[in-house]
């Protein structure tokens, strides 16, 4: 797993997606055992007004109905660790990995995946944090709000934003 | 907490109109702590063909984007134990209460819920299990196919459907 992967590479072109659209840059993509692209999106928290479509889930829902054998050893790639959520679609269908870009901005449900037996890679992806931070930083209001009171997404970050 | 709740009477309509359209008879509805009805909804796998649209996350989905002192000590009513997906979304809004209709049926994320310290209720309710058997009966494939390997949402049923 790496920074180089097919599903990594789609999950970064997502957040950027997401940022160019003025949304929460965090994007994902479900990758098959055989390292076929399943599904990919990005947060449209901003764009629809949605409480529920965040990257992963919007992945989720872009692949559609599959069958089970789709979803066996199957890898999600996202940009940032995953909250409780998307954690818990996750382990809804049975992924075999999480391979996240980064953990700094916030950590989600990740303590609950690997209960579940979800393998986690934590790629340290600095564009993927640089794109949270650029985001921040221009929209300080909408991050705060997030953090501090409305929509947690999951634990205080681990630097500085507070 | 009881069948009498305008929360519940709401979820097992949700779950009734579910079943009048041809899907997966299981409802929802998100209750304030002040008793008011902030969203609502029922499974949509069938009708919208869609992976993640379950009865809570459509709840969610269809409350808005809220904020955060809307969702506190605020109660989600479900006609049947959460998946994990749901579960995870009931924990991400930090929600303080999940009563379900029953569990006879399939036993989702409690273990989570619980460990989360989120209250359980389960309303042992004989409708939303009624309307659950009808559905695997008229519909034994679709069932037995999400059953068994096809978008599995749950452990398998602790009674007689296999």
């Amino acid at each position: 797993m790496s920074e180089h992967d097919a599903g990594f590479k789609a999950a970064l072109e997502e957040a950027k997606q997401g940022a160019s659209e003025g949304g929460i840059p965090i994007g994902a993509c479900l990758v098959s055992k055989e390292g076929k692209i399943l599904g990919r999106g990005h947060n449209m928290r901003i764009q629809k007004k949605s409480a529920t479509l965040h990257a992963e889930v919007s992945t989720l829902e872009n692949a559609g109905r599959l069958p089970a054998s789709a979803y066996e050893g199957a890898t999600m790639y996202t940009t940032l660790s995953p909250c409780h959520m998307c954690t818990g679609a996750c382990i809804l269908y049975k992924l075999s990995r999480v391979v996240m870009g980064e953990n700094n901005t916030l950590v989600g449900g990740e303590e609950t995946l690997k209960r579940a037996g979800v393998e986690l890679v934590n790629l340290k992806n600095a564009e993927c944090e640089a794109l949270m931070k650029k985001f921040i930083e221009e929209h300080p209001d909408d991050w705060l709000v997030l953090m501090r009171g409305y929509e947690d997404i999951g634990e205080p970050p681990k630097k500085g934003t507070e």
